[in-house]
C-alpha cells in the first residue's frame, strides 16, 4: 500500500521560482534525498526527490506563486508533513493507493469521496456485473455494484422514500416491486449473485425475505421482469403500487440512440399499464446535481402511452454522500 | 489551478519492473515528453516525464506489481487518462489544487471528501477563527469555521436533532440556547462576525432572528455565556430546555490536562444547574466514528455536580458526509 500526500502553498504572485526552489531544496537534501530538477522556460520548475527507502517527492513550482508538493511513501509510517496554520497551506488526508481494501467510491456527480471501509465482506463477478459488499464503520455493510454505491445498512431513508415517504397506507394493497435484489442497470436477468450476497451480508436490509421465495403474502420471482410485466399487462392485472428499484436514470443524454433510455421508457410504459387508475409508481431517479439527466427523465414521463403526472422529493440517503431525487408518478385523472 | 490525476494498476506479483517500464515508456515518449528514470535496488523504478506545456507525470513501479501513475496538468483541458474496465485499474476523479474555490473539507474522522462548491459567499478572519460561507450546489450555503463544516442550508436534520428530534412539546416553555450563531470551540466570546455572515448568507437557516436581538418571546445575548450561566445559577433561574450548540466534543483524549475538556465540564455543570428537575439538555456530540472521544464525553457526564442520565441518537446531517451523535441529558429522578 502506498500513501500519497499533498501539500499546497499559495505564495504571492510575484514569487520568484528560483528563490523558492533554493529555499525548499534543503528540506529534502537534509533527508538525504537525491534531487533531479527540470526547468521550463515559461512554466516554472519541477524538482524530484528520491529517498533510499523507496519514497519520493515532487516539488512543482508554478510561475504565478502556486507551489505543489506531492509525497509518495510506501508501506511505511504515517507521512509527516509540516502543518502550517496560516491557512495559506492546504493539506489533505493522504490518498491510500494500491490497498486491497478500497476506500474511494466517487459519487454519481463525479466527486472524490473516501469511505471508512475496514473489511471486504463479499467480492464477486457475476456474468453481469461486479458485486462488492464492503463494511463501513458507520454505514454498516454497503452493496456496491460495478463501482456504484447502491445501498448500505444505514439507508432506511432510501427504502422509506421509494415506498412513498410514509404517506401511503399499503395495508391490503397489491404491490409490485421491480428489482429489489438491487438489480443491474439492464435488468434482463435479476442477478442471483446479488441476492446471494445480500442474503448473507445485508440482512439488516433484507431481513429474511430472501430466504424464502414465497411467503404468506408475497412471492419473489427471479427472472427477467419485462416478460412478466407484459404478461400482467396482457392479463389486465393491476397493482395499487409499482416500485421500480431497477435502474437509475441513465447519465447518457441522447435518449433516441441510447438503449438504456429506450429500456427505461419500456419499463415506464409497462409499469404504468399495470397500475390502477388511482395507483402510484415510485422510483429512485438520480443524484440531485445531474440536472440534465433528471430533465431528460422527466421528458420521458411526458411520452408514455397515457398521460401521467409526477412529483419529486430530494432525499438524504446516508451512505450516498450526495442528495438523491425520488419520483412518484400516477395516471392523470380522467376528466 | 492544477489537476492531479491518478491511475493505479495492480499487476501480478511476479511482474517484472523493467518489462513494465519498457512497455509503458512509449506512451509518454509518443507525447514528446522528456524522461528521467530513477532505479532503486530493492524498491522498483520511478520514471518522471515532463511535457513542454508544463504538465508532468510520475510512473512509480513497485517490486510487487503495484504501478501508480500520477499526472499533474495545469490550467488545461480535462485530463484524458485511459479507462480500463477490467477493474484492475483504479482511476479516481482528479484532485483540483491551487484553485480559489476549495472543494475539499475533510470529515471529523479524517476522510478526504470533495464538495460541489461553486462559489465563495463569505471569507473572513475574525479575531477567533476563520469564517467561510461556501455555496454547494446541493447543500446550499455551508458555514465552515476554521476548516470544519458546521451547518448548511440543507441541514434541518441537525436543528431537529438538537431540539429533541420532534419528541418535545416546547410550547410555553423556557429555553436557553448556548451558541446558535454557530459559536467557536471556545465560546468565551460569541463571534459577531459569524452572526453577520450567517445573517446575510444563511437566512434559510436562521431566518430573520438575527436581525432583531429581542423579540416577543426571545432575547439574543451576544456575550460570553459563562458569566451569564453563573448569574442564572446564582439567581436560581431554571429552564425547561438547555440547548448547547457551542462546542463539539473535543477530539483530545487527555481530559485532565486539556483545557477544552475542563471547559466542557464547566459548561455541562452550569447547564445542568440551570435545568429544571424534569428539564432536558440537548447537545451535539461528535462524529460516530470518534468512539474514544465520545466515550470520554460520556465519562464526563458521570462526573457532574449531580447525577444525570443520558441517551444518544445517531443522525444523518446531509452536508456532513458522516453520521453524527446527538445527546439528551437529564437529571436523575430523585428517589
Amino acid at each position: 500500500m502506498a500513501q500519497h500526500g499533498t501539500l499546497d502553498f499559495m505564495l504571492g504572485a510575484k514569487a520568484d521560482g528560483e528563490t523558492i526552489l533554493k529555499g525548499l531544496q534543503s528540506i529534502f537534501q537534509e533527508q538525504g534525498m537525491a534531487e533531479s530538477v527540470h526547468t521550463w522556460q515559461d512554466h516554472g520548475y519541477l524538482a524530484t526527490y528520491t529517498n533510499k527507502n523507496g519514497s519520493f517527492a515532487n516539488l512543482r513550482i508554478y510561475p504565478h506563486g502556486l507551489v505543489l508538493l506531492d509525497l509518495q511513501s510506501y508501506d511505511s509510517d504515517a507521512q509527516k508533513l509540516n502543518q502550517d496554520s496560516t491557512g495559506r497551506v492546504k493539506r489533505l488526508p493522504p490518498i491510500v493507493r494500491g490497498e486491497a481494501i478500497n476506500r474511494y467510491w466517487p459519487t454519481a456527480d463525479g466527486r472524490l469521496v473516501e469511505y471508512d471501509i475496514d473489511e471486504v465482506m463479499y467480492d464477486e463477478d457475476s456474468p453481469y456485473q461486479n458485486i462488492k459488499i464492503l463494511h463501513s464503520k458507520q454505514f454498516g455493510n454497503i452493496l456496491i455494484l460495478s463501482g456504484d454505491v447502491n445501498l448500505a445498512e444505514s439507508d432506511l431513508a432510501y427504502t422509506r422514500a421509494i415506498m412513498g415517504s410514509g404517506k401511503e397506507d399499503d395495508t391490503g394493497k397489491d404491490v409490485l416491486i421491480l428489482g429489489g435484489g438491487d438489480g443491474a442497470i439492464l435488468c434482463e436477468i435479476t442477478d442471483q449473485m446479488v441476492i446471494d450476497g445480500c442474503k448473507k451480508y445485508m440482512r439488516k436490509t433484507c431481513g429474511d425475505v430472501s430466504d424464502n421465495l414465497k411467503g404468506d403474502c408475497y412471492q419473489v420471482l427471479i427472472e427477467d421482469c419485462i416478460p412478466v410485466l407484459k404478461r400482467y399487462a396482457k392479463e389486465g392485472r393491476e397493482f395499487d403500487y409499482v416500485i421500480n428499484d431497477l435502474t437509475a436514470v441513465p447519465i447518457s443524454t441522447s435518449p433516441e440512440e441510447d438503449s438504456t433510455w429506450e429500456f427505461l421508457r419500456l419499463i415506464l410504459d409497462l409499469s404504468v399499464k399495470v397500475l390502477k387508475q388511482d395507483g402510484k409508481y415510485f422510483t429512485q431517479g438520480n443524484c440531485v446535481n445531474l440536472t440534465e439527466a433528471l430533465s431528460l427523465y422527466e421528458e420521458q414521463l411526458g411520452r408514455l402511452y397515457c398521460p401521467v403526472e409526477f412529483s419529486k422529493e430530494i432525499v438524504c440517503v446516508p451512505s450516498y454522500l450526495e442528495l438523491w431525487v425520488f419520483y412518484t408518478v400516477w395516471k392523470k385523472a380522467k376528466p
